[in-house]
Formats: structure tokens, C-alpha cells, sequence
């Protein structure tokens, strides 16, 4: 059955859509702190009650937007060379952590968890956990295949490879840049002896 | 000339350390952000009027309690075995960042930095910076000795080893844990090939 009305569903996913382009907007033009419900609602063209029906608070939001902007950019491949496919999505990570869109999302994002157990628990299911989970089998299959030595513990190769670069990002004590991440990739598999 | 006045120098000192020690217990049980200037004050039995007068924020005092901390366990060596050096180092971190002391000033000094610059820069002089000078000149000697190779990438190698204990505590993927300090001490000086 067909209907001319609108369909309540796509009304939704167009409020939603403009709901998470005005949080990012808005978080880039004036820090997370300062971009408050009421002026992304007014961005969005909603009623902030709109917002508050559909998520708990604006970590919430801002969770949803660093998402969705990481489903479209971040791509996990096989490729059979884990160092290429490192490189790779460490450029990916790189290049979203330096956006000045989406690089104070996740500033924003990580400072409010530290007091917020809930939004700490959200973001790290579904942020950090995806990319965790496919390092974690990645580097397996490079173990297994004897790319690389079947001892070496994964959770440090993830931790020190990416944490770097969250720790560049909220500590500042040197911008990203591309180069680092062949340097970092290169004392990773060749050592410093 | 003496005096049997008291010194208002010392007592001074007596009420600033009074306060560094409220902030840290505060910040401990109630969290950063609960943790108001008033209740510091009311802690340590001064007026909130002299925390106001020797500290511009409670990032400020944060901060200054942190820097005291750090002084008293972080021990800067140079024994000649820069592996040795790194473990031990990175031990007193762990340590740090574990402790439910210390660890939850630093979340929320770290995230409170995320939206006051000048917090930040403050932070990253001093806290960050001595530690990153001591390793980029300990590493340049363990390269000229020979003890590691002198093409390595010292940035690379300080920002992978404290990096990945930083992640771990703000983005909670592992607590950290003594044998990780081994486990990437393992992979940065034998590489993983």
C-alpha cells in the first residue's frame, strides 16, 4: 500500500542526518563545551526536544557523528601485508584525528568520558573495539602465516602503534604527520637494535 | 635578626601544601569535575579566597599537585643500559597512571586541557616536556654508543612507549600492567620480523 504522506521513517533519517552535520558544524566552529544542544538544534533546523527524545546528551550525539564519519573513512582490509594494511589504516587515523572537523569531536568526545562511565563504555564498544577486535585477528593471521614472530604480544603492538597518535592528539606534544607513521612502523618490525 | 613572629613565608607553605593534598584526595573520591575549589578550600581549612589568590583555576592547582607528585617518584637515570632505563621509567608511570591517587587528576587535567589551551600548554611544560627532553637526549646517547641504532626515529619511539600507557588510561581498551611494559619494550627493541 502506497501513501502521499510522508513517511514518518525518512522525515526521521533527514532530521538525524542534519542533527549529526550540525553537531560536527558546530563542535569544529566553537569546541566541544561551547556547542550546546540548543544551538545545534537551532543549526538542525529541530526542536531541542527532538534531540533529548533521541539521545541521552550531547556526548551521545557526538558519539553517533564520530561513527558514522568513521564507517565512511576507515576501511579494514586484508590485503596479506599486514605493515601495508597498517599503514594504511594508520594514515586513515591519522588523517581523522587531524580533521578540523572531526579531530575536536573525539578531543571533546574522550575529555567528557573521563567523567561520563557510560558515554567512556559507548565510545570504546563503538569507536575503539571495532578497529581493536580487527588488529587483534589481523595480527593472527600474520603470526600464523610466519609474516611475524609468533611471540610478540598484539595488545602492545595495537596500544603503541595507535595510542601514539591519541596521545600526539590530547597531549600535544607534536603535531601528525604522515612521516611518523613509517618511523613508527618501521622500529615496530624492525626494532631498535 | 630573629623573630618570634611566625613566618608568614612557612605558613603560606603550610596552606599550599594543605591544599595540593585536599585537591588530590578530592579529585580521588568525588571525580575532577565534582571536586569544587570550595570544597578544596573547606578540606584543607583556608578561604576560597586564597586558593582564587595563588591559582588561577582548579586546573592550575590540579596541575601544581601533579608536578609535586611526579617530582617525588619519577627518577631520570642514566645507568648506561638504556632498556633498563625505559623499564624502570615507564614502571613509574604505570604506576602513576594506575593510581587511584594520582591517576584521576591526571584524566581530568588531561581532560580539561581538551577545551583550555593555556591549561594545556601549562601541562605539556610541566609534565610532558621534562620527561620527553630526558628521553630524546638519553636516546641520542644510546645512539652515538651504538646501543641502538641511529637511524630510529626518537619521537617514534617516546610516543609509542608512553602513548600506549596514556591510551590505556583514557580510553580504558586494558589497564595497564607491569609485563605490557615488557611485552613493548620486546617488540620496540627486537621488532616484530
Amino acid at each position: 500500500m502506497t501513501s502521499h504522506l510522508p513517511d514518518p521513517d525518512r522525515r526521521n533519517e533527514r532530521s538525524r542526518r542534519a542533527i549529526l552535520a550540525a553537531t560536527v558544524a558546530l563542535i569544529s566552529e566553537l569546541g566541544y563545551d561551547r556547542a550546546s544542544i540548543e544551538a545545534i538544534a537551532k543549526r538542525a533546523g529541530v526542536g531541542k526536544q527532538t534531540i533529548y527524545r533521541w539521545w541521552p546528551s550531547k556526548g551521545a550525539v557526538a558519539l553517533e557523528a564520530l561513527s558514522e564519519s568513521l564507517a565512511t573513512v576507515v576501511d579494514f582490509r586484508d590485503s596479506g601485508d599486514l605493515i601495508a594494511d597498517l599503514r594504511r589504516h594508520m594514515r586513515d587515523v591519522t588523517q581523522l584525528l587531524g580533521s578540523t572537523e572531526i579531530g575536536p569531536v573525539i578531543q571533546g568526545l574522550i575529555a567528557a568520558a573521563q567523567s561520563d562511565p557510560a558515554l567512556s563504555r559507548a565510545h570504546l564498544e563503538l569507536v575503539i573495539k571495532p578497529a581493536d577486535e580487527f588488529w587483534h585477528d589481523r595480527i593472527a593471521r600474520a603470526q600464523e602465516s610466519g609474516e611475524i614472530r609468533a611471540d610478540a604480544d598484539a595488545d602492545a603492538i595495537i596500544d603503541m602503534l595507535f595510542g601514539a597518535m591519541y596521545f600526539r592528539l590530547l597531549v600535544h606534544t607534536r603535531p601528525s604527520k604522515p612521516e611518523q607513521i613509517d618511523a613508527a612502523l618501521d622500529i615496530a618490525f624492525n626494532g631498535l637494535r
